[in-house]
């Protein structure tokens, strides 16, 4: 039998193909697969959501620079995201780990403490859970469960021609954040020197301590606005773009002059020499959202605080595009995660 | 600060310090950490059940002789059976799975196509999930979802004085056809001799495939009855009973002469020299139901194919004790997983 790499398909082929081998058929699922969570049917008004993410230790997060306190708050708060990016509520938490005999109940314990911390932000309970020993790393896997009015789910599919792209905050902070502390950490291998840490704080705390957009979700409801479309920033803005793009059947055009880029990663980045763009298109973990919005819409969403128009919806055919600075049309290009 | 070893609290400890950590207050969750699943509102006349493990390679499963076809079937079944457990129908199931590079996209369908093997036995649908890269061995997480009528709901704490114990199946096997495995494992390893598994299919099937039991819970409905209690035989039946018990502050009383063992089991003990009863009361891994019921119903309970009556609940002050052939009372002890 032919045997396929995993390398030849990386992680949305894999998913693509793993996907051919379930069938599927029951009438309480209302949308399996593909979206930032699976929707279930849960009474006449509300669906349930649900998402979930398995952290590996030397995949996910290094424990040299990842406090557990804070890593036990990013692993809450990245699946809690997945909620609000279906427009959603999160209201229950399950959390397996599984660790080795060297861990400490103290130190498990400071993990806990950060996934209550994001929990008790967001009103969410822990209802369960798996506790185990692994042989090598750390293993944590959160399951987050949530619901949403039937009338104000929001897909990845549902972006309309001409609608308004949305996303909040700014972008490419986390990444930047993930580049100081593999520096850092190279050097106190190379030399054993003290991290030097101070001045990045911005750029740190996005990467290590993440927060979910629990207040646009908040904000668009008082507003009285459903995005027609979202997805939250995890492998990066260009790869979320294509993935509305796709599922929407629709193409789209961003203004790179439009997208949200703080002073502090323009900073950084000249430190690394990295464009400021590349980090915000293709860094990932910034949690933020993406969404598209009636473009009836504008003036309203466009005072919401830190919520910023980058482009509008275009059709199929006009493709994914960027529009820089000097007025050129880049096709925007899918990275997401090379993981294998 | 004090450092304690996870071997000092044993898995339950742990679970219990760790759960001091966690703030609870949303006003959906009906029934959090400490039974088969956690208990969440649904709707007028149901509640979502939810239960959730991880899996790791060395700790819960080991490559050299579980097929992955078969793990996929097994991983998928434990968690459907902790709704099984709840007197619930399970509905879906996310699957996460972190895999090194040195495994094919071919032997992830073998994995995927026992997964889907289990759900379509049992009517679940796979609606999400994760896939990453593992630097280390593979971990696989599984949440179960599914429902319950709110008048069917069995908890671990509803047991009442006098109930008729009740065990489906029998008992030990899995633990037996673990050793089988264990010890073909170790020739193979010293002599490069072929193993020899011709003779033990009953027991290595317990182990390798075990089912959940839908047939029982549909035959408890068909016949009328809410078990007062249930749990499924995960660590044991010494240690469900004990759960059993705690929960619902009351003592036990169980025959050693009722506890069904196959006779397959009894063989392969005589092989190994370990005592059958030990091997049911410790093994664990059977995944048959465990549950109480009123004394009123014995006429109806016993007619359903393959359950056991093995004893009865009592007082709290009576303890939990089993009784021997001999007519001893000896008390039972938990012993669940000793993973640290």
């Amino acid at each position: 039998m032919k045997q396929t790499a995993l390398s030849e398909l990386g992680e949305f082929g894999l998913i693509d193909r793993l996907k051919e081998k379930l069938s599927a058929g029951n009438a309480s699922t209302v949308r399996g697969i593909g979206d930032d969570c699976a929707v279930l049917a849960k009474n006449e008004h509300e669906y349930t959501l649900v998402s979930t993410d398995l952290l590996m230790e030397g995949i996910h997060f290094d424990l040299m620079y990842s406090p557990l306190k804070h890593l036990g708050y990013k692993a809450a708060m990245v699946n809690i995201s997945d909620i609000y990016a279906m427009n959603g509520t999160p209201e229950h938490l399950t959390v397996s780990i599984a660790v080795s005999a060297k861990f400490t109940v103290e130190a498990l314990e400071q993990l806990y403490e950060g996934i209550n911390l994001a929990c008790s932000r967001c009103g969410v309970d822990v209802v369960g859970g798996d506790t185990s020993s692994s042989v090598t790393g750390l293993a944590i896997s959160i399951t987050a469960i949530g619901s949403v009015a039937k009338t104000a789910v929001a897909y990845r599919s549902g972006a309309q021609e001409n609608d308004l792209i949305c996303v909040s905050g700014d972008l490419g902070a986390s990444y930047m954040g993930l580049q100081i502390l593999q520096r850092e950490k190279h050097v106190f291998a190379q030399a054993g020197a003290q991290p030097k840490l101070a001045g990045y704080e911005y750029v740190l705390q996005r990467h290590l301590k993440p927060e979910a957009r629990k207040d646009i979700i908040e904000q668009l409801k008082i507003a009285g606005i459903t995005p027609t479309s979202m997805i939250d920033v995890s492998d990066g803005l260009s790869s979320e773009l294509l993935h509305l793009c796709t599922q929407s059947k629709m193409g789209c055009k961003v203004y790179e002059e439009k997208i949200p880029i703080s002073a502090d990663v323009a900073t950084v980045c000249k430190e690394f020499d990295i464009t400021p763009l590349i980090a915000a298109l293709h860094g990932g973990e910034d949690y933020e959202l993406l969404f598209t919005v009636p473009l009836k819409d504008y003036n309203v969403v466009k005072k919401i605080p830190s919520v910023h128009a980058i482009g509008s919806v275009s059709a199929r055919s006009a493709g994914a595009v960027l529009v820089s600075k000097a007025g050129e049309q880049i096709a925007l290009q899918a990275q997401g995660w090379k993981q294998f």
